[in-house]
């Protein structure tokens, strides 16, 4: 019989050294509903790196380590309730696959960072090594998905409240690579731009695969059919910046993506229209807290996030709220509904329940497949210059 | 030497039954700032409802036409200054052609709604025979470069606001086609869905050809290549009701443009983001007194529009606005501003002197080929599923 | 038995001389929906810029007149059906009442700008002559209750859509006279901070006026004591540039109102809040043609101005309306129906019939009044710091 | 010498058991940045929901008391570094002034919600009593001021950015009191609307404060003069649900503040209106990330929150911002923002450093005494139906 976890749950992480953008998101987002404790981590490649990002968090120098490797050996000489429950993995996308393989072979679960891995083989390695392992949580931080109203939109889609679907248009645009900042050192311009360590794309790989996950989480469709057009922007980059892309879902539905990382005064613009037969719906990301739905009479009903008896929102889209209606939560809170729901997934395992559906709505290894898929997808099809089906 | 003209210009219609939407957009736009008199019109092919629209209109019985010809012949036996100066036609696209060319070898000026003609050979005679007649004006009511604010837009790139054109993205959804309202008589709607009046394209014709035209206008840029994606989301028509778009100016610019008659709830959702190299700017047809800048250093500076002796707006954007700040215009005056524009430059045609750079800017007879040869493109480039070259 | 006018109704202008604002306002909308003319006028105290302006205009001279008084000789000796229905009174206010009183006494029908008069007396003075000429209209430009979306906000209150009124916040920022133009002879600015022209109050006068006025007609209710606090922000000046208030409406509901002339940055910003026990309403001048109403249960639905077969806009608000959903209309086609509707009338009134509900949906003498008692009273309790009761 | 604190500070918190609003709002802002560590609380008067609250924390039950008296006692018995550094002091108005005061003398830092007291008599004594106790930090969670776009505003305020400051204009509208729901046992709305636990005022103690709070910090301003219209829009109400005042600021600066709580649909609607002579900004809680600058020559500078090199935002505002530029920050955020700043103080305190100006850049006493005035002074004038000096 299932016994409940009376304790928080460990983390420790991979990645994430002083001044890393995504690292100190995951730290703040995993910890952010009291129910997990980082506990210990291998930040960076440099030891000494390493150890002033232990202390600023203020762990325990023993539970800093030098490499993964090191850490998985420590951790498992401590006992259970004391070592770590699960890693986040937040290092650059090269070595995602080496050390989640390592720490899922050593029992633990691991939450991971986006794209999954660095070649679509070693995506389907994953996969199969996370399906060989059904009590183990294997978790991707598409975190757009973590926010209440795109759960609401997927909830409202589901339920036919916008219709049998028509059409999608998916815009992602941002700005921060304008200039060859990667040429000044900026840590997160330098790995991203370099195929070595971000794979065969680049913006594409970075902000395109959001946009597909998000596309295909709130219709409930897979695109099927890419059209692909891909570019690089400021010359001498070896990786695209930008990109457009034609797609064909199942179902017939035709849509556009796009992508870019150039588009100057553009911030952080993922936002998505889903039109169907008896309405449509908007939704954008810098604007989060606001879902409006066009009906076909002409008027628009706008739902607003917010906890509270009022029925508006969909059992998923409560539960991923905390605040009450006009308090905005934001990003970091979105990311925290993908550690919630995987924590507790977690903890369904170790407790020997069954998960229920809300806790399992967090992305998996197979989001993270179809995410390498999609970069395989639009790269070839960009160089062919011609509609090219899915790549499996 | 040019004398002034001290009376108002003359004005024909032909097209705009009762109940019509464009016709009597033309109407009140024309006559918008008092220098033109509609006096007479063969308003449909059905005697008894033009004489029921002139009555309307409240035009003298004697000038109220049973059909275009009779109208010509009747017109040019009045007297100059009491006889129509010019024709504005805004029947189905199918007999553009024929009554442009009618008016004109009778020596009227010709404004004419758009898409200029029913086939892209139609078109090369019609510029043809305007640039045969130089001193003649012909304007297409490519209304949206009307706009104060697309003038500001243009006059900004220009002038290098924000640097080299990197990316476009143009979308014109709306929604009003959802139901096949043709089959209930929908006036509108009968004619723009049947290719014998409306030509290869429907909604690309319709409307695509308005967002290629404002996304050149003010840029600047000539689309040189398309992969086009035309559907037919509502069984059962025969011409395309949504479309989707990759494009490439020349400059090596890459965009998109989508338009779109199926998606419910977009109203009359023309909208354009431009991608510089120093900023970028974004217009919004529902919106259209704002014009949004975003700058390199995150900030975005919106420009209103408005008159006054502040600088901020250029001459010509200036010049397309009637009220202060805040007082806010809209679609018939940005309508206007076509006719004012026009009817200044035929105002200088009779007075014998040169027409100004903003008496001029106006869409004339080449921008109603490039919409022809658009639709040429974007309806064989669908077809073959492939980038094509723009058909010339 | 009526007989249907089967003309446009001529007008004659007083004021709005050459480079007026609010004069050319009158003219294009008057002249919008085709059924005015206007054929005389006396634009100017000088007879040059009066001749000017009856020229621009292409007046026949004739009919350009050097005072209202040789102007109503003059077009009294016109036969009906040439000579003017009515006069549009566009001057300073210290003129309004004398001029509407000529007109009137010599059995025209009058437009007047508003405030509608100088002083309180002279408005009850008005208010006994124009109820002693019941075959007469007498409207007033409060133009703001001419949109669209104002007359379905009314009649949404009206219709119990809200419920029970229980708060009311308008607003009216300016910026105009954040310097003090008037010393540089800024015309608009010179009568308007000029108690001899304006009356006893600035600000209040020019668009408190407007604010009170906005608030009366949608809500139905009347504002039945205020307290006041007037200021002049701008050192120099005689009358308040600037001015808050409580109020108290009849059936006990509270509210605030402001205005001023000084707020940097606002255009034209009058925007008023209608909170009630079962629903809360929105109105924003700048963004004329949405009205979003916010619901118990969290959600916002907004109303979109057009026409259509679609139900939701009341007839009133349908009727106001020109253009399709999605192309906008804004502050032109708002005053133009305050001339439709008065027009209507006079049309009615000459064709011996009774105007209907919706064309009789114009400001008339009463709201002038209101607007001269409110004046008076926000002077008054302001002077005083205290709460006063409507000065009638 | 300082020496820098190698550990979490440890928290406890008074109030805020199961079920609690703003209780876990301030254990969730309290450790976001992973410098603290709640350890201990009572968070209940009855004992059973305090240790439910515990053991759903994760407390050692040991740590979880019955009274605030008993955690004095318990936690003064553990030592330094084990035992509690602050308590976080949530729990009604009525039992603010005792328990702070406890903390305080048994040596702990202390935390409070506001208002600070029940009467404007406790928070004189408060501020006495904290002003003798220079070494420990007492701050209060006017929370709207942690949002970084609000020190933004009020740096570009000081530093001259618009100008000599001319009016203000602060609106609070909420609307989850419209129905009685205290009388459904509602447990906010309970205490709330009681005045035996709130106080003098309901609406103006609960949001008013703020209101007048957020004015006062961004302006730098003083209110000085307040003519007030309170309210009991839902009858049987024994406290003030919505009310209205005129304000005047030292400087001769006039504004209107408002706040309710019975504005249907409203949510938790705080924005301001700050107008300057050379320019005016704008803030609206619900959109926090934005700060629209309007300027003199009618454009509109918006500055966006975001961390990043670019110069824009405000040292003060870049330390209140953890994510770049379009990844939205809300409500938790601007919370934690109070708590970092405080406890940065703390740590400098303890450390034995004099705390740098952005640390010391949070709520106090002398805020929580002028709330506790401002309430006095809008219930007095309200009764009285005059302007009134601000009570002190």
């Amino acid at each position: 019989m299932a016994t409940k976890l009376s304790r928080k749950l460990n983390m420790g992480m991979v990645g994430g050294g002083p001044g890393a953008f995504i690292g100190d998101v995951h730290v703040k987002a995993a910890q952010f509903d009291g129910g997990v404790d980082l506990v210990a981590g291998c930040f960076s490649q440099d030891p000494g790196k390493s150890k002033q990002r232990g202390k600023e968090l203020f762990l325990r120098p023993s539970r800093v380590y030098a490499s993964p490797l090191e850490m998985i050996r420590g951790e498992r000489a401590l006992p259970e309730g004391e070592r770590i429950d699960f890693a986040a993995i937040v290092t650059p996308n090269n070595s995602h696959y080496a050390i989640s393989r390592d720490f899922l072979n050593a029992g633990f679960h691991v939450v991971c960072d986006k794209p999954m891995t660095l070649t679509l083989d070693e995506a389907r390695k994953l996969q199969a090594l996370v399906k060989s392992r059904p009590r183990q949580v294997f978790a991707l931080t598409h975190n757009y998905t973590g926010y209440p109203m795109v759960k609401l939109a997927r909830d409202l889609v589901r339920a036919g409240r916008i219709g049998r679907l028509l059409k999608v248009v998916v815009q992602y645009p941002q700005g921060w690579l304008i200039d060859r900042i990667e040429k000044q050192g900026a840590k997160q311009a330098v790995w991203r731009t370099d195929p070595k360590q971000s794979g065969k794309a680049g913006c594409m790989g970075d902000i395109g695969t959001h946009a597909a996950n998000l596309a295909e989480y709130i219709t409930g469709l897979k695109i099927v059919e890419v059209m692909a057009d891909l570019g690089i922007v400021r010359a001498g980059r070896r990786l695209d910046d930008d990109g457009n892309c034609l797609i064909h879902f199942n179902n017939g539905v035709r849509g556009l993506l796009f992508a870019s990382q150039v588009c100057v005064g553009e911030l952080n613009g993922l936002r998505i229209n889903i039109y169907g037969e008896d309405g449509s719906l908007f939704w954008r990301q810098e604007d989060p807290n606001d879902l409006p739905v066009y009906n076909r009479d002409g008027t628009v009903t706008t739902y607003r996030r917010g906890t509270g008896a009022i029925p508006p929102l969909s059992p998923a889209a409560a539960a991923a709220s905390r605040l009450p209606f006009g308090h905005p939560e934001a990003f970091y809170e979105a990311f925290a509904n993908i550690y919630r729901n995987a924590c507790a997934t977690m903890r369904a395992r170790i407790e020997g329940r069954k998960p229920s559906a809300i806790e399992l709505d967090f992305p998996n290894v197979d989001d993270g497949l179809r995410g390498m898929q999609f970069i395989e997808t639009v790269v070839q099809g960009s160089r062919l210059k011609r509609w090219l089906r899915w790549v499996n």
